[in-house]
Protein backbone atom coordinates (compact mmCIF):
# COMPACT_ATOMS: atom_id res chain seq x y z
CA UNK A 1 0.00 0.00 0.00
CA UNK A 2 1.12 3.60 -0.81
CA UNK A 3 0.38 6.27 1.82
CA UNK A 4 0.80 9.31 0.25
CA UNK A 5 0.61 11.62 3.41
CA UNK A 6 -1.86 12.01 6.05
CA UNK A 7 -4.63 13.65 4.69
CA UNK A 8 -6.36 14.87 7.87
CA UNK A 9 -6.86 14.52 11.59
CA UNK A 10 -10.49 13.99 12.93
CA UNK A 11 -11.23 15.57 15.98
CA UNK A 12 -14.38 15.01 18.04
CA UNK A 13 -15.71 18.58 19.67
CA UNK A 14 -18.83 18.96 21.29
CA UNK A 15 -19.51 22.15 19.72
CA UNK A 16 -17.99 23.76 16.41
CA UNK A 17 -19.19 27.14 17.34
CA UNK A 18 -17.19 26.83 20.33
CA UNK A 19 -13.87 25.06 19.07
CA UNK A 20 -13.72 26.65 15.95
CA UNK A 21 -12.86 30.16 16.94
CA UNK A 22 -9.67 28.41 19.28
CA UNK A 23 -8.60 27.03 15.89
CA UNK A 24 -8.63 30.46 14.44
CA UNK A 25 -7.41 32.75 17.12
CA UNK A 26 -5.09 30.85 18.81
CA UNK A 27 -3.39 28.42 16.64
CA UNK A 28 -3.98 31.04 13.59
CA UNK A 29 -5.79 28.54 11.26
CA UNK A 30 -8.36 29.65 8.95
CA UNK A 31 -11.78 27.46 8.65
CA UNK A 32 -12.38 27.04 5.01
CA UNK A 33 -15.48 24.53 4.84
CA UNK A 34 -18.33 24.12 7.12
CA UNK A 35 -20.48 20.44 6.06
CA UNK A 36 -23.12 17.87 7.03
CA UNK A 37 -22.65 14.65 6.46
CA UNK A 38 -25.74 13.03 7.30
CA UNK A 39 -24.32 9.77 6.89
CA UNK A 40 -22.19 9.58 9.88
CA UNK A 41 -24.17 12.10 11.67
CA UNK A 42 -21.81 14.58 12.02
CA UNK A 43 -21.10 18.53 11.20
CA UNK A 44 -17.77 19.44 10.23
CA UNK A 45 -15.26 22.13 10.06
CA UNK A 46 -11.75 21.95 7.77
CA UNK A 47 -8.98 24.05 8.14
CA UNK A 48 -5.58 23.66 6.20
CA UNK A 49 -2.39 23.64 7.94
CA UNK A 50 0.73 22.22 5.46
CA UNK A 51 -0.20 19.43 3.68
CA UNK A 52 -2.71 17.73 6.52
CA UNK A 53 -6.47 19.10 6.98
CA UNK A 54 -7.59 19.39 10.79
CA UNK A 55 -11.55 18.29 10.75
CA UNK A 56 -13.32 19.04 13.73
CA UNK A 57 -16.47 16.64 14.01
CA UNK A 58 -19.57 17.97 16.37
CA UNK A 59 -22.17 14.88 16.47
CA UNK A 60 -25.86 15.98 14.77
CA UNK A 61 -27.43 13.21 17.41
CA UNK A 62 -27.00 11.94 20.55
CA UNK A 63 -26.37 8.72 19.10
CA UNK A 64 -24.04 9.18 16.62
CA UNK A 65 -20.41 7.55 16.77
CA UNK A 66 -18.77 11.55 18.13
CA UNK A 67 -21.36 11.87 20.13
CA UNK A 68 -20.69 8.39 21.52
CA UNK A 69 -16.84 8.84 21.51
CA UNK A 70 -17.23 12.15 23.92
CA UNK A 71 -19.08 10.49 26.20
CA UNK A 72 -17.06 7.95 26.46
CA UNK A 73 -13.52 9.26 26.33
CA UNK A 74 -14.31 13.31 26.01
CA UNK A 75 -13.21 15.21 23.26
CA UNK A 76 -10.22 14.81 21.39
CA UNK A 77 -8.34 13.30 18.42
CA UNK A 78 -11.30 11.04 16.86
CA UNK A 79 -9.15 9.68 13.97
CA UNK A 80 -6.22 9.80 11.50
CA UNK A 81 -6.58 9.98 8.32
CA UNK A 82 -3.86 8.36 5.42
CA UNK A 83 -4.38 9.47 1.12
CA UNK A 84 -4.36 6.24 -0.55
CA UNK A 85 -3.48 5.41 -4.09
CA UNK A 86 -6.17 2.86 -4.36
CA UNK A 87 -8.22 2.25 -1.68
CA UNK A 88 -10.38 -0.71 -2.95
CA UNK A 89 -6.37 -2.13 -3.54
CA UNK A 90 -5.59 -0.84 0.05
CA UNK A 91 -8.40 -2.50 1.55
CA UNK A 92 -8.13 -5.92 0.21
CA UNK A 93 -4.35 -5.94 0.94
CA UNK A 94 -4.43 -4.88 4.51
CA UNK A 95 -7.63 -7.55 5.10
CA UNK A 96 -5.09 -9.65 3.68
CA UNK A 97 -2.86 -8.63 6.18
CA UNK A 98 -4.85 -9.15 9.17
CA UNK A 99 -6.56 -6.08 9.89
CA UNK A 100 -10.39 -5.79 10.43
CA UNK A 101 -12.04 -3.50 8.29
CA UNK A 102 -14.96 -1.56 9.59
CA UNK A 103 -15.62 -0.09 6.10
CA UNK A 104 -15.30 -3.29 3.81
CA UNK A 105 -15.62 -1.53 0.96
CA UNK A 106 -15.03 2.63 0.38
CA UNK A 107 -18.47 4.78 1.09
CA UNK A 108 -18.72 8.58 0.69
CA UNK A 109 -17.21 10.77 3.17
CA UNK A 110 -16.71 14.95 3.85
CA UNK A 111 -15.49 16.50 0.95
CA UNK A 112 -16.72 13.86 -1.60
CA UNK A 113 -13.70 11.68 -0.63
CA UNK A 114 -13.66 7.86 -0.86
CA UNK A 115 -13.26 6.59 2.82
CA UNK A 116 -13.00 3.65 5.03
CA UNK A 117 -12.40 2.83 8.46
CA UNK A 118 -10.05 0.20 9.85
CA UNK A 119 -10.88 -1.13 13.52
CA UNK A 120 -8.88 0.58 16.06
CA UNK A 121 -7.92 -2.65 17.68
CA UNK A 122 -5.96 -3.67 14.20
CA UNK A 123 -4.24 -0.52 14.42
CA UNK A 124 -3.18 0.11 18.17
CA UNK A 125 -5.94 1.91 18.94
CA UNK A 126 -5.80 4.71 16.45
CA UNK A 127 -9.13 4.73 14.80
CA UNK A 128 -7.47 4.77 10.98
CA UNK A 129 -8.89 6.25 7.73
CA UNK A 130 -7.73 5.10 4.23
CA UNK A 131 -8.98 7.74 1.69
CA UNK A 132 -8.53 8.61 -2.20
CA UNK A 133 -9.83 11.98 -3.66
CA UNK A 134 -11.43 11.06 -6.88
CA UNK A 135 -13.65 13.46 -7.70
CA UNK B 1 1.24 32.75 16.01
CA UNK B 2 2.48 31.12 13.19
CA UNK B 3 1.88 28.13 12.45
CA UNK B 4 3.82 26.12 9.46
CA UNK B 5 2.34 22.64 9.95
CA UNK B 6 1.98 19.43 11.77
CA UNK B 7 5.66 18.69 13.16
CA UNK B 8 3.85 15.18 14.52
CA UNK B 9 1.38 13.22 15.73
CA UNK B 10 2.09 11.42 19.14
CA UNK B 11 0.90 8.05 19.40
CA UNK B 12 1.04 5.86 22.80
CA UNK B 13 1.59 2.20 22.36
CA UNK B 14 3.05 -0.48 24.57
CA UNK B 15 5.45 -1.39 22.73
CA UNK B 16 7.67 -0.33 20.04
CA UNK B 17 8.12 -3.79 18.92
CA UNK B 18 4.35 -4.91 18.49
CA UNK B 19 3.82 -1.87 16.82
CA UNK B 20 6.81 -0.70 14.36
CA UNK B 21 5.99 -3.72 12.08
CA UNK B 22 2.10 -2.76 11.76
CA UNK B 23 3.53 0.83 10.42
CA UNK B 24 6.27 -0.65 8.55
CA UNK B 25 4.30 -3.86 6.69
CA UNK B 26 0.70 -2.29 6.59
CA UNK B 27 0.64 1.02 6.51
CA UNK B 28 4.21 0.88 4.65
CA UNK B 29 5.98 3.51 6.21
CA UNK B 30 9.59 3.01 7.33
CA UNK B 31 11.02 3.73 10.77
CA UNK B 32 14.24 6.54 10.49
CA UNK B 33 14.93 6.68 14.57
CA UNK B 34 14.32 5.13 17.43
CA UNK B 35 15.57 7.44 20.41
CA UNK B 36 15.38 7.55 24.01
CA UNK B 37 13.89 10.55 25.53
CA UNK B 38 14.54 10.11 29.35
CA UNK B 39 13.12 13.42 30.57
CA UNK B 40 9.95 12.11 29.43
CA UNK B 41 10.56 8.49 30.24
CA UNK B 42 9.81 6.99 26.68
CA UNK B 43 11.27 5.48 24.04
CA UNK B 44 10.46 6.64 20.46
CA UNK B 45 9.80 5.40 16.93
CA UNK B 46 9.76 8.04 14.15
CA UNK B 47 8.25 7.58 10.83
CA UNK B 48 7.75 10.33 7.80
CA UNK B 49 4.60 10.78 5.82
CA UNK B 50 4.41 13.73 3.87
CA UNK B 51 5.35 16.56 5.73
CA UNK B 52 4.35 14.69 8.96
CA UNK B 53 6.05 12.60 11.29
CA UNK B 54 4.25 9.92 13.67
CA UNK B 55 6.22 9.52 16.80
CA UNK B 56 5.29 6.04 18.60
CA UNK B 57 5.67 6.56 22.14
CA UNK B 58 6.51 3.06 24.42
CA UNK B 59 6.86 4.44 28.23
CA UNK B 60 10.07 3.60 30.13
CA UNK B 61 8.36 3.40 33.23
CA UNK B 62 5.17 2.66 34.87
CA UNK B 63 4.65 5.99 36.42
CA UNK B 64 5.65 7.54 33.27
CA UNK B 65 3.03 10.11 31.50
CA UNK B 66 2.59 7.29 28.35
CA UNK B 67 2.38 4.22 30.75
CA UNK B 68 -0.32 5.87 32.81
CA UNK B 69 -2.19 7.64 29.41
CA UNK B 70 -2.31 3.73 28.26
CA UNK B 71 -3.98 2.53 31.36
CA UNK B 72 -6.48 5.23 31.22
CA UNK B 73 -7.84 5.51 27.97
CA UNK B 74 -6.08 2.88 25.91
CA UNK B 75 -3.42 2.91 23.22
CA UNK B 76 -3.92 5.59 20.39
CA UNK B 77 -2.96 9.00 19.78
CA UNK B 78 -1.46 11.30 22.49
CA UNK B 79 -0.81 14.58 21.31
CA UNK B 80 -0.70 16.45 18.12
CA UNK B 81 2.59 19.10 17.67
CA UNK B 82 2.48 22.05 15.47
CA UNK B 83 5.57 24.06 14.01
CA UNK B 84 5.82 27.11 14.83
CA UNK B 85 8.35 30.23 14.37
CA UNK B 86 9.55 31.85 17.37
CA UNK B 87 8.06 29.23 20.20
CA UNK B 88 9.01 31.50 23.26
CA UNK B 89 6.74 34.39 21.36
CA UNK B 90 3.99 32.01 20.98
CA UNK B 91 3.69 30.20 24.30
CA UNK B 92 3.51 33.97 25.55
CA UNK B 93 0.96 34.61 23.02
CA UNK B 94 -1.44 31.55 23.49
CA UNK B 95 -1.38 32.04 27.25
CA UNK B 96 -2.56 35.87 27.15
CA UNK B 97 -5.27 34.08 24.87
CA UNK B 98 -5.74 31.81 28.36
CA UNK B 99 -4.74 28.60 27.13
CA UNK B 100 -3.59 26.89 30.16
CA UNK B 101 0.77 25.97 29.45
CA UNK B 102 2.00 22.64 30.71
CA UNK B 103 5.28 24.14 30.17
CA UNK B 104 5.58 27.59 30.73
CA UNK B 105 9.57 27.85 28.99
CA UNK B 106 10.68 25.52 26.03
CA UNK B 107 12.33 22.69 26.66
CA UNK B 108 14.25 20.09 24.92
CA UNK B 109 11.94 16.61 23.22
CA UNK B 110 13.15 14.20 20.93
CA UNK B 111 15.15 15.24 18.00
CA UNK B 112 16.76 18.22 19.63
CA UNK B 113 13.41 20.16 18.91
CA UNK B 114 12.35 23.17 21.28
CA UNK B 115 8.96 21.76 22.70
CA UNK B 116 6.31 22.91 24.80
CA UNK B 117 2.66 21.70 25.70
CA UNK B 118 -0.52 23.40 26.39
CA UNK B 119 -2.84 21.79 28.69
CA UNK B 120 -5.59 19.55 26.72
CA UNK B 121 -8.41 21.41 29.22
CA UNK B 122 -7.67 24.73 26.91
CA UNK B 123 -7.58 23.45 23.55
CA UNK B 124 -11.02 21.05 23.31
CA UNK B 125 -9.46 17.63 24.66
CA UNK B 126 -6.30 17.91 22.42
CA UNK B 127 -3.07 17.34 24.15
CA UNK B 128 -1.23 20.02 22.03
CA UNK B 129 2.59 20.60 21.47
CA UNK B 130 4.44 23.54 20.15
CA UNK B 131 7.45 23.09 18.68
CA UNK B 132 10.36 24.36 16.76
CA UNK B 133 13.37 23.27 15.92
CA UNK B 134 16.44 25.67 16.74
CA UNK B 135 19.25 22.88 15.76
Amino acid sequence: MKVSHIEHIGIAVKSLDEAIPYYENVLGLKCYNIEEVADQKVRTAFFKVGDVKIELLESTSEDGTVAKFIEKRGQGVHHVAFAVDGIERALAEVSEKGVELIDKAPRKGAEGLDIAFLHPKSTFGVLTELCEDNN
